[in-house]
């Protein structure tokens, strides 16, 4: 790997800062951190989009969630076939190993995933059909989902919203998951944000809606 | 899909907190976040570990860096088989999309993961080498880095330190970033955090080590 | 221009270092700002004075901050007047083209200009009420100010802060600043530093005052 | 005024790691510029722009460089009309306050004021030509250096360099700029930087061309 640089001058200087205050404040809480394990009480399950920060909106400090982020938060269908599956690969050391009592997938606005997908389903972005497209392929998860709501006229919002009801459908495929559900030892739990207005809705299975929590 | 529930009092609690704190001073670059798209600087590929906040030791606000987080932060080698794979995905659409200037590659100490890897190329784990394990195929990423190691007295600090490198080598497999790469329109970082002792070095490949920054 | 001469040596080899090193480890990051252009989160409007690096002390790198520096980090009134305005015309452009989410005034203690409208305003600086004196006339945008503060005992202190307040008052003069703020679109915030401490104060609306951040 | 809000809480978290790192290492120098006041070897006139930091490119300490900031570094010509002139005002008290040794003109590519002014010098650009526009007033500035390069095919490089040439023949209108040039106390230097490339170039009045240094 000859390719790797230093790291940016701003970078280093801002690490610096945190080490001498923000680690230095709490450096007995990281030791014990990193002598005792992890022990998160919730599995975050949200996009990688860089306007999302879990962390932020609910306050979280070192060790309280085992956040995975991949594009458009989304988890595939149980599918034990050998090869890789990096979320799979989250949800099962978080639900196994981990034994988190919460699994959260946290949806949002303006969602670049949902919006490519939406543009795939709709015949506008035939580059995302190409087997080659790492994008298009990952998006092919949130296909059933577009079925649902395709005539919904609140889109993207209601495919994004689907993206998060998928999700949690497809967690349940999951044996040890639904396993741990049923012996109410893990919830599940759905949620979307608005980026703008700073909004968020948790999924209610009983009105199959979003609402404003 | 059944199964949800509302979301935890105390996060519900923390959320509005946050919602008239944070969110309510910093309302105005929310908006504008949802209405021009996100622009961030950096990928961040980074652990679903709970201990591990980058956007803490960095600083970064909302907006900054793309941050996609998994099991051992691995990159897996370019395969384009029409299968879906998450991380590649999240690859693609940071450098091909967004056209990040930087991907940054974070190891840690204390990494699941990565101990479950070595115990796996070990003979210590033979449920991790079930064809069902997600967690064992994911690791499988890192065998490679492990020959490359095994002699190593220090591990397993030698094989997270690796799990960087290996993603960096993969990383390079991709065409869209070997090309930005060679065409200076993107840096490739690779990192390891000391959790304890938060400690950052950075792998500097004409020493081919990691040294403290 | 006749008179131009070649850029000192030392400043010619700093140069050459950064392009080598700060630049060849970003360039990536540069290209693409020169690209796409900026878009800064915040303006800051702040002074000359050399002691004085905003970037520095929020670690900010390029692009960030749009920054506009004059004396005293003062803004006149709203006056459509058709003369060159220098500090109108930046943030008429931070504010109606950039749309930042932000403007930081933030002023300094050892301030030279605040200094200088303290004499003139009692009456030891005579060549500043000149009407030829660039500094005495930009000063005048203190006056009121000064007549606010004219009895506090910590002089000069009192007025370097109350200059940020009487900036963060003018910029609500602007048509665009006020629509925005109103709107959400845009926040103010008034600081000031010690030099010599390194002391960063936040000012309080509802105290009227300063207190350390 | 009632509109300040409390500053964002990353740049408050950067400042205590600035406090605690770059001050805490220093601070016997920011101590002393306190107390014994700046005495900068140079001003720099550089744009607002957030992608242009002089005291990047220069390696520049606190202390070292006297800086102002407007809409495309631009200084108007000497006119004590009594009215404000913050540029003015800064010029003048560098050169007789604080005495510096040099005026640098930086000047930059992708400069959207000199945009403005070439859309506007060119017809396409209405609402700059409005009495009202600070931004179109500002950039009358350079309205003379227009005439000079209109049928220059390289635009609107030619006119950001022009800006600088036009600043330089400003700065000498000012009796007092003038009379240090003449008296050997002050040399003034015009540069441009190209931000894409890391680019620098000098003004040469010899063959009244920039040249990369």
């Amino acid at each position: 790997m000859d390719h790797a640089k230093p790291l940016p001058a701003y970078l280093v200087q801002r690490y610096h800062g945190w080490k001498a205050t923000q680690y230095a404040e709490n450096s007995a809480w990281y030791q014990r951190l990193a002598t005792e394990g992890q022990r998160p009480r919730a599995m975050v399950i949200s996009c990688c989009d860089s306007r999302v920060h879990v962390t932020s909106i609910f306050g979280a400090d070192q060790g309280e969630f085992f956040i995975h982020r991949n594009i458009a938060n989304l988890v595939p269908p149980y599918e034990p076939d050998g090869n890789q599956h990096g979320t799979s690969a989250a949800v099962e050391y978080a639900v196994t190993a981990l034994k988190v009592a919460h699994v959260i997938v946290l949806g949002h606005s303006q969602c670049g995933g949902v919006q490519g997908c939406l543009d795939m389903c709709e015949g506008r972005a035939p580059e995302l059909e190409e087997s080659s497209s790492f994008v298009g392929r990952w998006m092919d998860i949130l296909r059933p989902g577009y079925e649902e709501v395709k005539d919904d006229p609140n889109m993207p919002t209601a495919l994004e919203r689907e993206a998060v009801i998928v999700s949690l459908r497809n967690l349940m495929t999951f044996p040890f998951v639904e396993e741990a559900v049923k012996a109410g030892k893990l919830s599940l739990h759905g949620l979307w944000t608005d980026i703008g207005e700073g909004g968020l809705e948790c999924y209610d299975p009983k009105t199959k809606a979003f609402s404003p929590i």
